[in-house]
């Protein structure tokens, strides 16, 4: 999850620093974009050619302190960070409910289950048993390469985890997922690979 | 949109005061109860008896400054509110999106168009050309009435502002909209509506 000040700085997580951070941006396309950037453009582009109606959820925080400071809009002065109940993307392609999460990784040969939680892999289970469209998109930075991944794989994956993996291996991501292109416009363009995957 | 302190106190917006505000909820079929709190029931509802997944989105707020005390979590000192650019609910029921937003009002003849955004009537546009299925919940407060209305209504409402009438009257709502039956589980049972609506 990437938050950005309104002077346009990067919300830096504790435990990381700028550099690092630096890096990774680098090293992503060499376009300066997070993950989030990205799909953010597209789903942009998507709304206005009229293909899709998808947005990211707002973060969720939970609000403690408010300030009405005269003449001026509500101040929140204290408030936290939420986990997430529900995965951060959703909206309508072609009819359907398409609901997505989207993590990147900069490891080299596997994706850690640790990038989601118990909840959202109740929520993805529950938009299936709805006949909703779920999955995750993964990007492997290094590699400047990016998966579409039915939700069904991942569940699959993160209940099996008491056998001992705590990843997917990439080479299964690249069996059982779908490398999606990325270009100018749209960015990441998943429809095409949603089009393959869910509407044949 | 109700916000709550975790202490469990309601968020007044400027302008409001508690003692309205205190009326206005015992009058709301005298649960002490908002038609918020209702809707995230029901939604619970839906959810836990595995009928539909459907949630409220996060407030959208602007994050400013996050500090990070020694040994605890992130703490927002200041952020803002930020105008939704989207409806307030969105899931999937029966393979289908469903998009809606849900306002009440004190008014005895005539909804406020006034509780509308351009940019949730665009939102509403853009979702029906995906075919998915798009509407608003309606709440008078005075007569413990709730109404479902199919988004076109309140479009066409909407762009007919300049002519002079800036709210639907309510026996328009009466006429071409549905009433929800209000109940104990779920309390308000709008799905059973959009059976008839809009699976038919």
């Amino acid at each position: 999850m990437s938050i950005r000040y309104p002077n346009g700085k990067r919300y830096v997580p504790k435990g990381s620093t700028l550099s690092q951070n630096k890096k990774e941006r680098t090293n992503y396309s060499n376009r300066g974009m997070t993950l989030e950037d990205d799909l953010n453009d597209t789903n942009t582009f998507y709304l206005h050619s009229q293909k899709a109606v998808i947005h990211k959820k707002p973060t969720p925080v939970q609000i403690v302190q408010v300030d009405y400071p005269r003449r001026s809009a509500a101040v929140i002065k204290e408030a936290y960070f939420k986990q997430a109940s529900t995965t951060d993307y959703n909206g309508v392609y072609r009819g359907k409910y398409i609901d997505f999460e989207a993590k990147e990784t900069k490891n080299k040969t596997s994706f850690p289950l640790q990038n989601f939680h118990q909840h959202q892999i109740e929520h993805m289970e529950a938009v299936i048993n709805q006949n909703g469209i779920s999955f995750i998109i993964l990007s492997f930075t290094l590699f400047d390469e990016i998966y579409l991944l039915d939700a069904q794989i991942l569940i699959h994956h993160y209940q099996n985890q008491n056998n001992g993996r705590k990843s997917i291996r990439k080479k299964d991501i690249e069996e059982w997922g779908h490398l999606i292109k990325i270009g100018y416009q749209p960015r990441i363009d998943y429809l095409s690979i949603v089009d393959q995957v869910y509407f044949q």
